[in-house]
């Protein structure tokens, strides 16, 4: 029997706990030792649970208590997660855990003690929920140079887009609509400004390219300026607006990561992932895109990975598991700006045909979009492929427009 | 380093040392070792490849060479593979294969026989390609108590039928069409007759839930009935018409596994998966659907899976990853017409409305389909769910009509 901590009762941690009790002869038998949830850390007290006797207040219980072997961490946000995750995995403890902002921020740093210590630190709930996208990354894709992942990771902000694609639906309706469902927080920041992805892309790119990406060298645009006039111009080219996250490894070594709206072509698998769901495309050399798809969130779903690392970990108390990256050094992330692009302009003029005319003469070869009802003062056209810091510029000098809205076009 | 052997130079033989030489140094920083092919066995001699003194026609040089860690198996067929295989876990060499035929049919056997030698038997290619699916069932969900698997799980027939239900080519042209691109063999009949499916739906069902699943316990149709009228019948209920394979578990602990073309609504992400390409959907009770996505066969994507099981093999060359099951009992896999289910009816009848009556009364709630230019003789509706035993009974008894083709609905 191995003895684990749970710290956090929220919705994963709670989860995790129905998870580890609800299956678990199965899960025995699997990680070929039984499983007892000794400890769950929460400040809050549960008497109504069947399993009320196991919760305790303070931190030190679980770190002190040498018959503990892994600990699931699952209170979210960098502290005391961050404290708390070193200091087990210092004491000789292995730590899984879902919070992404942790991963992001402290992976490299909290990987390197894990390795130091011979312990592991697993993250796999941390990216795309119940998914499993890091260990096939990180095994099954071994034997590939991977030179480009891409994914719809955010599964607020793809409910909401597909509300507008599918519904015509407001942005305000749609978010309205994500929180009264749950989907969406009272503030919902972090989705829709596109900071949860930008975590996960951080975590994939650290991953697949084997150095640490922070969020602050990641671009992120949200999608709180997607109108249905952007809606009805994608669908005008057979596309639709999807938030991705994306890295891509550049000849020179260094890479490219983004956050942002795109046009996705309706012939790229991504452009069929709706709703709440989350999906991550890899792109190998040997073995051409992979797509891993799945709900990206939710109590169960985010719950059986972290238990699945919980198996893993039992199943390897006195080995590493490979799952790893590098500390980074800070010119490793290039300006996403040096990125070769093609951009869709909307734009509004007082001269329209004047307007557009200039366009033809500053960017050459560019493809105009109409749709139904089209604002009289409105035209958007999608750029030809070029750096994306001259595509800009030569947008700029062009007097007679208002670029009212510049999204990117996933290639 | 770590001596290896390739079984056979075919198409995947050459990918496996193709990738194996050209990635060789990230392989070795993978594995934390170099790996070395020392052999590859073929009867035939490649004299102009810069690798042309690794050739043998010996099996037992290979078998009596100690220093041999590692073999994989990518000869096809079962013989002589399953003897050579058989030979070599008993020698304490791990095999990895991309065989599907030798694990479909000799899984349980060998997996033993790995396990009482403590080597390695690992076979990720040898179901979608290069996509990870096998591990992650394995490991990932190892949390989950999964409940069915259904895949698109072969790329010629979901390429035929993409181009007779995108392009409204015959399933003849589209064969046609298939082998001339390479896609389809000059003898189709593995793929279109569905044993190509059935073998994976096997190892899927076997690993999924931990007993051998055997192809002559698979009820398989192929997809050589489909006709462009049942290609539009789909179509008019928004659905479209893929060969897939299933396995469910049965609450009493038995399986029922089939290989089927069936109509696939468009609300599932199945049935956007086209071409080459597959798609294998896993459904468990804590993760919701998961799918995996990529393409299923080809050279290099088969190769590259290979080699990430030759990579693992050498990693754990003295301990057992544990993708494993058990023997089955006879009586494991139920007969597929206790499932329930609906079915697609296409009929002709010499009085339509008599016959279409007769429909009514027999199955009650039938959902009648209509086409453009149906013809005048024709008719087809969706049964009402329920037994299949039942269902085709029920329809055998309708002396009005002839069925011309009856499909199975995914529910």
């Amino acid at each position: 029997m191995v003895n684990v901590a749970i710290m956090g009762h929220g919705v994963v941690g709670s989860g995790v706990a129905e998870v580890l009790i609800k299956n678990r002869e199965h899960i025995a038998a699997k990680a070929k030792e039984e499983i007892n949830i000794k400890y769950i850390l929460d400040l809050r007290e549960f008497p109504d649970l069947s399993y009320s006797d196991k919760f305790t207040k303070d931190f030190n219980e679980i770190l002190n208590d040498e018959s503990v072997k892994v600990v699931a961490e699952v209170m979210g946000g960098i502290n005391p997660a961050f404290d708390f995750t070193k200091s087990l995995l210092l004491a000789g403890k292995s730590v899984v855990t879902s919070n992404k902002e942790l991963v992001a921020s402290k992976g490299a740093e909290l990987l390197k003690i894990a390795n130091d210590n011979n312990v592991n630190f697993l993250f796999e709930a941390s990216v795309g929920g119940g998914i499993p996208v890091l260990r096939p990354i990180s095994q099954c894709l071994a034997a590939n140079d991977i030179f480009e992942v891409v994914g719809i990771l955010n599964g607020t902000t793809n409910f909401i887009l597909t509300k507008m694609i599918k519904e015509k639906m407001s942005f305000d309706d749609a978010l309205a609509l994500a929180q009264k469902l749950g989907y969406a927080e009272r503030n919902p920041a972090a989705d829709i400004e596109g900071h949860d992805a930008c975590r996960k892309i951080c975590i994939l790119a650290s991953l697949s390219f084997g150095k640490h990406v922070y969020p602050n060298q990641v671009h992120t645009e949200g999608i709180t300026n997607i109108t249905l006039a952007d809606v009805d111009y994608a669908n005008s080219c057979d596309s639709v607006i999807k938030l991705i996250g994306r890295a891509k490894l550049l000849d020179d070594g260094h890479i490219i990561s983004a956050v942002y709206p795109a046009f996705i072509s309706r012939d790229n698998q991504l452009s069929s992932v709706d709703d709440v769901f989350n999906a991550i495309m890899v792109r190998g050399d040997a073995i051409g895109d992979v797509l891993f798809y799945g709900r990206g969130a939710g109590k169960l779903p985010t719950a059986s990975a972290v238990v699945a690392d919980i198996i893993d970990s039992v199943k390897h108390l006195d080995s590493r598991k490979y799952l790893s990256w590098d500390e980074s050094s800070p010119d490793y992330v290039s300006d996403y700006l040096d990125d070769n692009v093609r951009l869709y302009v909307r734009a509004t003029a007082d001269n329209i045909s004047a307007a557009m005319n200039d366009v033809k003469s500053v960017f050459g070869d560019v493809h105009f979009l109409t749709k139904a009802n089209q604002d009289i003062n409105e035209f958007a056209f999608l750029t030809p492929f070029s750096s994306e810091r001259t595509l800009r510029k030569d947008l700029e000098s062009i007097s007679s427009l208002n670029a009212a809205s510049v999204l990117h076009i996933l290639d």
